[in-house]
């Protein structure tokens, strides 16, 4: 019988507990050995009433658990960075193997994980860490080991994209359907960390990491989030052909890596343009594989536990198998980052401006002068004197782009630039 | 290193080579060791020189693989039951690891092998079998196996797809497309393998194998092809609100297992109805990950050496940590299967009918004697006399409907069944 702990015992706790009891019979003979959770440590009895966890089993403090040889893996599901990382790097160096859904830590901490995972040859496994239930950590790990990857492409938040769902099926306003998923417990009360695209950034940074072999932490991400998007854009891109999503990417090119996360325009015959509400979806590019995607439930209870208890398997197979720490950390190179102002993509831009002859003829000047070459126009009356103008450019670098709209918004016949988004998903699909 | 002897150097064993050649020092440092290709078993010389194989790597007889102790993996990549099956057996008994793209073979001598792979404490790895460069055997095996899996339901013949898929936006009938397919390559000149359905049976007897812990093989699968299909269903199945795709589909029921083949109508909203042309996905319901689905290339020669390379690094990680044959069959369980006469689901029939009053009553009540209720009936004009009629029933037992068909079509105001096809992806998504 292999012994786990569990630090914490709420939401993905509880589902990882429930999980190992309902399919206690299945998971043994897949694990080769019975797993039972032997200890607890939750400060809030409540939870662990809720669940009919018996005294015994709540432990009084993490030494007890750290000081219990029997205990083997340990579980955490506490998140937040601290404690959870010293804890975590403690049971590693008591020679306990660790399973973790915490994206925070591994965004912010990931080498000093790995390293100490390493030296004390545990293993440290995640997948719950990153898209919920979706498998992804493991398949770019093993099944898909033998690809160059070339790009990750993620809706990584299911927060953000029930709230542009929304937008896109009602028409409504993101501060009208924000406040509805609040109600609905789909967003927090304070909901920075979704509608900021910081949560999708931790999570890339995590993907990034395994798919091009260099370690990529939380601040190496460039962030935008979507609290800036319109129901207006949204209209005119579906006009156009696109749906806004917001979108975790990271790619490769000429040796450096360039992580960001932002709304985009993405075609509406993309697969993950079809990805809709809480649901997440990881799309990677590699060199053999070409294009796949993975889609499913990126969060909640029982869909997290999967996960969890995904790995929890393998770590016990590991140990009847006497081969832990069998895949470790996989960033064994060293690779530059390249800035946003680097990027070249497609862009939209919308602006209002000055309704009168020749003002087309200016802006698509400014543009040129800074090499910024257009595919589409599209013009709406707003008032009888000004008109709404939407455009999208040909590839364009991220710095010419942002020196045109510079240059833009002085002119007099621009009175706002109101909105710019990137393209993404349009290179041909392999 | 590893060394590793590849039998067969067709579409799939020249893209292995390729892989390994091309991401060489990428997957030693995944692998830990060097993975080289040594041996080439290959009769058509003229697939050696194109890939630039040295006189010295091919092989004389298999003897000369077989009795090499430093040949560690052999990658069966000929396809087809025998000889494969027999040097895949002797390759194990000779204490070497194995991988194989070769559906066939799993999906009828899939108990065999893996007995055998389990005798010699060997690897016994398959993962380009099933849905080409897609990971799902593993996934299945791994991340989402704390889950009891209740279906899997997958598009896993990329033929068919495409043929279907033209058929759909162009509407042109199954003939004319299947001639096209086949000018282009990507149908074969005898397309029953294809097109009858009998290719996906196998991929699914493999993944129900996986999915329900007990053995499927082929021939407990129910097949039908998608031949029957006409320009016309597809046309009434989208005003319907439906697309028409060939479906792998197997669940478990009352401890019973139902796997079958057929084309289906799928809500157009389901995330496999917009898994178009060569496409495969697969799409899997597990009792705590909810739903899931894997999407991409199922075929051709980078994406299936992705998955056969994914898995002999795979093999060579167990080489370096000693823990060879550390997930092997899953089938501890042995369970019954249900005939299709069981099947509970709803259907499309499509009926050419006497336009008269009283006629749909008629129909009604043949149905309703049957216990098959109507959920919708669409009528259309065929000729002056006539009227063609499709309905679509509420959930409905096979064998209930089949004893509906047969009234029927010996009523005098039926002139004619032209169509039945079920109804897929009904069920309330998770």
């Amino acid at each position: 019988m292999i012994k786990i702990a569990l630090l914490g015992c709420g939401t993905v706790g509880g589902g990882v507990y429930k999980l190992l009891q309902q399919n206690q019979e299945l998971i043994r003979q897949k694990a080769g050995q019975e797993l039972r959770i032997v200890k607890v440590l939750e400060k809030d009895r409540s939870k662990c009433a809720a669940l009919g966890l018996p005294d015994a089993m709540i432990a009084e403090s993490y030494q007890e658990i750290l000081n219990d040889d029997e205990i083997s893996i340990v579980a955490e599901l506490m998140g937040g960075i601290e404690p959870a990382c010293t804890m975590v790097l403690e049971a590693m160096q008591h020679g306990k193997h660790v399973v973790t859904a915490n994206k925070d830590m591994i965004a912010e901490r990931g080498r000093e994980l790995f390293d100490t995972a390493q030296q004390n040859g545990v293993d440290f496994y995640f997948e719950a860490s990153v898209a919920g239930g979706i498998p992804i950590i493991q398949p770019m790990k093993q099944s898909l080991a033998g690809n160059a990857i070339q790009q990750v492409l993620g809706i990584l938040n299911g927060t953000t994209n029930y709230i542009l769902t929304k937008m896109t099926t009602e028409g409504s306003d993101f501060s009208e359907v924000l406040a509805e998923a609040q109600r609905l417990g789909y967003a927090e009360s304070d909901p920075t960390a979704d509608v900021g695209g910081l949560d999708a950034a931790r999570k890339l940074a995590i993907l990034a990491s395994i798919a091009f072999n260099s370690r990529v932490t939380f601040g190496d991400v460039y962030v935008e989030g979507i609290t800036t998007i319109n129901a207006r854009d949204i209209k005119y891109a579906g006009e156009l052909g696109y749906v806004v999503k917001l979108l975790a990417i990271a790619d490769e090119n000429e040796g450096g890596v360039l992580a960001r996360v932002y709304p985009a325009l993405l075609p509406a015959d993309h697969p993950l343009a079809a990805v809709n509400d809480v649901f997440n979806a990881v799309f990677v590019r590699g060199d053999a594989v070409g294009d796949i995607m993975h889609y499913g439930r990126g969060a909640g209870e029982m869909p997290t536990a999967s996960s969890v208890v995904g790995d929890i398997i393998d770590i016990g197979r590991n140990l009847s198998h006497h081969s832990s720490a069998r895949i470790g950390c996989t960033c064994f190179a060293s690779k530059p980052f390249r800035p946003i102002s680097e990027l070249k993509t497609q862009y939209y831009i919308r602006l209002t401006v000055v309704d009168r002859p020749g003002v087309l003829a200016g802006i698509a000047g400014v543009f040129g002068d800074c090499n910024v070459s257009l595919q589409t126009v599209m013009q709406k009356s707003a008032t009888a004197a000004d008109a709404e103008l939407m455009v999208i450019t040909h590839n364009t670098r991220e710095a010419d782009l942002q020196q045109a709209l510079s240059i833009l918004k002085d002119k007099e016949f621009v009175h706002s630039i109101d909105n710019f988004i990137r393209l993404e998903g349009i290179a041909p699909r392999q």
